[in-house]
């Protein structure tokens, strides 16, 4: 499987995979400053909760490097890079996570030498990374027995190696159980605007030649009403303490769909996605992206000129529609105000 | 308004505008065959089933002065002109209805001198053009008073002028709200993977000044739970006896979506869209086209190479999702079974 990001520590430069351009041209974007990974995430050259979280801790390890190398005092540098890192988008909160995580090892170790202060920053990296592959592993296994053998799954956006440091967490679960020997054929949406079902869970589940079949994102209901799918699983962008999940726009349209064919609906996502500071779905920030993304197509312009945009990148599905979610620690069921907090307080 | 399709009697020619390529482009293609009709029916450089029949009844006009110049018998052509039509394209009933009308006319006038029998079919196809836009506009009078004054309305697809001979059915039940002063906003989604909407809705509805917003059909969810969406209205390919409705890919993700949030669903069609000879929605076939409108935009490889695709061009609501039907000659409500005999039966 192509890798999503690398560190190269050698010359201090983070790789990319251009998401924006897959599956027709695989090509690597170098970061060699916070700002620069920063923008990757803004512009989603990498894309994926669990994957921002890990490119935004080393964009903090390559903001420890350039606050070495400048005037300013070392602390008044690093607050500059949190604040940079953490504005490049706002729904996933394994961003805020990654940053806040990186924080505490910059302050634990601010007092010692710049060397080991360093030292440590480009460990937990290395180690938030390291952690994020072991930790889909784990969920493909606590989640692989729930997806129906000889089953149809379907999934939504790209939850898979593209979105993580590898494996996947929506992916994962599935690659997990047709390593099991489930047999499962997968459904993809396509996932407009950005087409990240067809461009990116496509070619990642033909890569380890897993059944895929591609649908627009309204065939949801006309194949549930055919029979073709007995389960959805998608990742996950934030999770409330009640279990509400914003995710990629339109997973609450498939819920919905979902619920009045009586198909169970699960989120894989790590702990990392749970949120417990915020007690419900609305008070989720729910991004809204240029227009351009929805009119123009490959550059292409696909629409009416002029007409005006809604183009909000995620939606929150409230927990009743979820019936389960699947962790690095564990299945949680409802009630997830209590089940999630269980997990997240779990060692 | 650019004009769907035109009639040129003094050349016998069919002018289509091709919608393939709105609104990029304006450019009519001519048809002077019952087969470049059909070919034009069956690639969608005309689609919308009102406007798909008033084609086909060109389309048997043309293939009358076919069979008036060859050598075989009128009737056997005829019966092959009849044929050839009724095969472009399989779920809008509106075709068959049509190419019935003519082969009414024909039989009627078979043994006629062959120009009465030609006047005839002429005629006959004329008025089948002009009843669409008369039967639209009635529509569009029975319709506005439904739509929530100062509201969003969501449409799918293009169910508007271009679809129909003028004016259009869900669009022009919107059409004539706005004239009533209703104050209407248009939520229009793209309508993958013809893009309908973003091509074709979007650009009618600017042509008329009618405030329009464009979104991913995967929106539509996020949309209703914001509170931006008051009432759905789309148009119908088929309607069974019992109100099960079949109309483009998507509706009824919409309608499931629509009624979790407590929307009316209405849908806009005129009588010769309504089926009394199938009992219910199952009875429906529903077209599966080219895998490649999925993974190709206007000829460029938007998916994985080698993914399987469904592409079903349409689904099939169910009566239960119905709130009303508004057709040209009233408004039917449930049960439809009886609603919808009473208005067809009525004159």
């Amino acid at each position: 499987m192509t890798e999503t990001l690398r560190f190269d520590s050698s010359s201090s430069e983070l790789h990319l995979l251009d998401q924006r351009i897959l599956p027709h041209q695989t090509a690597y974007i170098r970061c060699r400053t916070h700002g620069e990974v920063a923008d990757a995430i803004t512009t989603m050259v990498v894309r994926g909760a669990p994957a921002i979280g890990v490119a935004a801790a080393y964009g903090v390890y390559l903001g420890a490097l350039e606050a070495l190398k400048n005037q300013e005092s070392i602390s008044h540098t690093m607050e500059q890079v949190f604040a940079l890192l953490a504005a490049s988008r706002p729904t996933a909160v394994n961003l805020f996570w990654a940053i806040e995580k990186m924080r505490r090892v910059s302050e634990r170790h601010m007092t010692a030498d710049p060397q080991i202060w360093r030292q440590a920053l480009l460990e937990e990296a290395l180690r938030i990374h390291a952690d994020d592959v072991e930790s889909n592993r784990r969920m493909g296994a606590y989640g692989a027995p729930l997806l129906p053998a000889g089953g149809g799954v379907l999934t939504h956006c790209n939850a898979g190696a593209l979105a993580t440091a590898g494996y996947g967490t929506a992916l994962g679960v599935i690659r997990s159980a047709v390593s099991a020997g489930r047999g499962i054929q997968v459904y993809a949406t396509e996932t407009r605007p950005f087409l990240q079902g067809a461009r990116l869970t496509a070619f990642e589940l033909l890569q380890d030649n897993i059944p895929v079949t591609l649908l627009c994102d309204n065939m949801v209901g006309s194949l549930m009403a055919q029979g073709k799918i007995q389960a959805v699983v998608v990742g996950a962008d934030r999770i409330a303490a009640n279990g509400d999940t914003a995710n990629k726009i339109g997973t609450y349209t498939i819920a919905i769909v979902a619920k009045e064919h009586g198909i169970p609906v699960y989120i894989a996502a790590p702990c990392s996605t749970i949120d417990l500071q915020i007690a419900s779905g609305d008070q989720i920030v729910i991004e809204q992206r240029d227009p351009a993304e929805v009119t123009h197509l490959q550059g292409h312009h696909i629409a009416a000129a002029g007409v005006q945009v809604e183009n909000p990148s995620f939606d929150v599905t409230p927990a009743r529609f979820i019936s389960a979610i699947i962790t690095d620690k564990g299945v949680a069921y409802p009630p997830y105000r209590e089940t999630l907090a269980q997990l997240v307080g779990s060692d």
